[in-house]
């Protein structure tokens, strides 16, 4: 990755760098940004070596598998490892004298949380636990606990939690709390080893400035805290009584706003990375939310959309309302100071993905410049994207796709448009809905893997009847990072100083066309009505089906830890 | 075509035989029958010349299209050429000596319908009228009459005339009144020009026996012939005063009951089809009606399924009843002395075909292998079968298909499989409701081309709960007319009588299997709340989709009589 300024050695002398580091599900990508503009000036990417672990535990390759389904976990090691390869292959890309490097911060996949000691060692580098799969790091989509999920969530609304309302009156199978009772439930000795538990985000801080840290954003978003507390002992308690001090013994740390120091870059880090022993590390942050200050100016009201297999939408607001359906509210969750709304598509570019699959043969290429030859609302089709379940404003994983108005003679392009054309009316129901509850959405930008769409790119401007702006750079949460890392060094006073100056996006925005907009009314009407009568009128009939589904499918497929 | 008795000389020299000819879309296809056990002798198909005209006239190929969309259209000529041959190709396949034919018997496509002279002579065979479309019999698909359909149906709703409960609360664009009015609004000096009206089923019987008879299943069907009469004088004036002797005029004439003699076989006839002279003509018939005797042993309860790119059930009571969206209720339609009733399904076969396009490269064997391999319900899918509208228990051509319950694991296969399944939950739908309104359903036979397709016969008995007898001819519509060529020729003494010598089914049906009967109870569930959600709560929905895809499609695809 090389930016225009590539060659410009007469500044690069006097040039200060910050490196950020984006860590994905696969790899992770380092890049070296310019303080004063933003320039991007080297990167690269290093894959984790065992990936995702969803089979087998590290040092068994061959053996049965040993994992049930919906199981996915990580190896510290490779998160480490690649932190070394990434920086170093990107400051040598940068050509940039590590000297002139003052900071460096990390986003991580959340939830991603693990078990760890007292020291930050995680329980599965302990070699007595190193064969305990629930001594591992769980990935974000590991979804193997739905039922301590909804424990949490029945009891929850059953007491009438005040802090549920800003999880869409639902926390996810995905977040720390569901996860970590799944290990109490599951592994209880393991449980009991464990001194902490900490988000990746977090974890991967510890190893750059040596100490415990807690970031707002996944504290917030992922850990139930908030109005300054965690659910309370006794709320825990009636889960499971050895869960009673769950937050009190293995969360609670002060909570650190985001942009801030962590502290000083340790020499072993600095060994492992080849940056300067003592420059300044960020606290940690997640992927999503760390691409709103890579789209330049920060205000209330400017929502960013990161759109690639899944789609999340964060946004600034000025207070905290409530909404119906938000993945969660909080408090500095992404831009200290400003109440940060985040909301969901479980599906979008996986439902692309699977319409193609679904037709040998056929390319995303030849399905788009089919479907973009294609009025708008001349296949007749509305569908629902819900093939991944629904994540905002229904909040309901249970549910499924639907596609209505097939005929004799609907054509391959024309479901597939309908399909790009329902992720645009699904984000525009969540945009609807904030409008709704009084949290003010003014400005609309696209980032992620699916801006190279521009067919989805321009339906979703039309859909949406807002420009839709597009981020300026192709490794916008690592931009994100590093713009958190010079803030942190205090090179900028705060966050949106810094992302006014080292943050962009593209010159010209998609503009909605008003004929083309007020066709999409029209269907979004009726898909509205498909979302309130599968989701809320009806919502069992999708839940029924599932449920036959499931019954059946394990009747002839089995499951289980040897599958 | 050769059965088992085909070269059972030693009988050859005393049996005697009949002839049935199913003229259908595309070709007339004639069967010798021998009487006694209805064995197959012999068969010949032959094409109609001009097919379907739905681009230009006849001696105008290499023109450019002069005809609109929706026209269909065919010629005369075609029909009496495809007699003679396809009757002679028969003989010949048969080595039946002529003589030992008895009679003869005819059935069609229907509603296809022309003006006629006085004498017989389609208008389109005068030198001055070649030229104007309207002078060409209308095929069943001609689909340019709606809204005189709409008419006629608004104006017997308003005035509450009583026949229209008969069908369902709505007859078709396809039948012959609309097309009469059409060609009136259209064409009224070639209106005048016409002294009748007829169905192409009795016009064949015409040229077969030389003078005028009209058989009860068409005017019952497709002529709103009802207790005796046509709709009244007074209400076709006020669709257009000219209008108001239509059924005097031009329709009028004695019904004959099915199965009784129209005439002995003229001597042109004999020179034309090489059939002896004098031997016995019966009455006309539909292909779809024909095919019950075929089916054997004729009794009120027993439903027979002529499945095909569309299904037509047929289905006969001991007295009339009032049962929502049958496509018609008649007296003596199907089989003299009986109600028949016929529901129909828009389309079946054409579903699976739409299904198969979609996917390049892919076959019905391929899909139809993969399909089988699934458990009931594991797909956790379930689809109406609306792709072509709902001819059956809706009556709502503006209906369309819907698919529920896709995830991002949904396979080709499991589509494909619920798209068989909703078919039969199609045919249950309508069961459900002839049973609901007191006409017994006793027993289920699948006959026409779908019958090859064991899995759907086998979805079919899983889903209905009957065991699902199948057909036992490949040619049953003209097994169905050869057994009334028996009955007109007075070999027997009616057609329950023929129809048990003559008729059969194949010795094993296909039996429904309790457990998933059980599942595919559970999943027939949720196809009825689609069903009602989108044809009764909501049916604006799929109407207002179809409405924004005409109105967007004809924006930039030009359609018009030079298109």
């Amino acid at each position: 990755m090389v930016d225009n300024d590539r060659d410009d050695n007469r500044d690069k002398g006097r040039d200060e760098y910050a490196v950020g580091v984006d860590f994905g599900t696969l790899s992770a990508r380092a890049l070296v940004v310019r303080l004063r503009d933003g320039a991007e000036a080297g990167t690269a990417t290093c894959d984790y070596p065992h990936g995702v672990i969803d089979r087998v535990l590290p040092g068994r390759a061959g053996t049965a598998r040993e994992l049930p389904p919906d199981w996915a976990l990580q190896d510290p090691d490779d998160w480490t490892y690649a932190l070394g390869q990434a920086v170093r292959g990107a400051l040598r890309d940068a050509a940039v004298d590590p000297d002139h490097v003052i900071g460096i911060a990390t986003d991580f996949t959340a939830s991603t949380c693990m078990p760890v000691t007292a020291s930050g060692v995680p329980l599965c580098q302990l070699p007595d636990l190193a064969q305990r799969p629930h001594a591992y790091p769980k990935l974000w989509k590991h979804h193997a606990a739905q039922r301590h999920a909804d424990r949490i969530n029945d009891l929850a609304r059953d007491r009438g939690e005040p802090w549920l309302r800003r999880y869409g009156g639902k926390i996810s199978a995905e977040w720390q709390f569901a996860k970590a009772l799944q290990v109490l439930d599951e592994d209880p000795e393991l449980y009991r080893r464990a001194d902490r538990w900490i988000e990746a985000a977090d974890w991967i801080v510890w190893q750059l400035c040596g100490h415990e840290t807690r970031n707002a954003c996944t504290a917030g978003y992922k850990g139930i805290y908030q109005d300054g507390k965690y659910p309370s002992a006794k709320f825990l308690a009636l889960l499971d009584p050895e869960f009673q001090d769950f937050a009190i013994d293995k969360l609670r740390h002060p909570v650190s706003p985001l942009g801030t120091l962590a502290g000083p870059l340790t020499a072993a880090a600095a060994a492992l990375t080849g940056l300067p022993e003592g420059i300044a590390v960020a606290i940690g942050n997640v992927d999503a939310h760390v691409t709103m200050p890579a789209a330049g100016e920060i205000a209330a009201g400017k929502m960013v959309a990161i759109m690639g297999t899944s789609t999340c939408h964060v946004l600034n607001g000025e207070d905290a309302r409530d909404v119906p359906g938000m993945c969660g509210v909080v408090d500095g969750g992404i831009v200290s100071g400003m109440w940060g709304y985040e909301a969901g598509q479980s599906a979008v570019g996986d439902i692309f993905a699977w319409f193609t699959k679904l037709l040998p043969g056929t390319s995303h290429d030849q399905l788009t410049a089919a479907a973009a030859a294609l009025a708008p609302g001349e296949h007749g089709l509305v569908a629902l994207d819900w093939l991944g379940g629904n994540r905002s404003v229904l909040v309901d994983a249970g549910l499924s796709g639907v596609i209505a108005g097939l005929t004799l003679t609907t054509r391959p392009e024309e479901i597939y448009r309908a399909l790009l054309e329902a992720t645009a009316f699904g984000t525009r129901m969540i945009i609807d809905t904030l409008r709704g509850s009084g949290v003010p959405v003014t400005e609309f930008v696209a980032a992620g893997g699916l801006i190279k769409n521009e067919l989805l790119m321009q339906i979703t401007a039309d859909v949406l009847r807002y420009p839709v702006h597009v981020i300026g750079s192709a490794q916008a949460p690592a931009l994100g990072s590093a713009i958190h890392a010079a803030v942190a060094a205090g090179r900028y006073p705060d966050v949106p100083a810094a992302a006014a100056a080292m943050g962009r996006l593209r010159p010209r925005p998609y503009l909605p066309d008003p004929a083309r907009a007020a066709v999409y009314d029209e269907l979004y009407a009726e898909y509205r009505q498909l979302h309130d009568f599968f989701g809320r009128t009806d919502a069992g009939l999708l839940h029924r089906l599932r449920s036959v589904r499931d019954r059946h499918y394990s009747s002839h497929n089995e499951h289980g830890i040897s599958g």
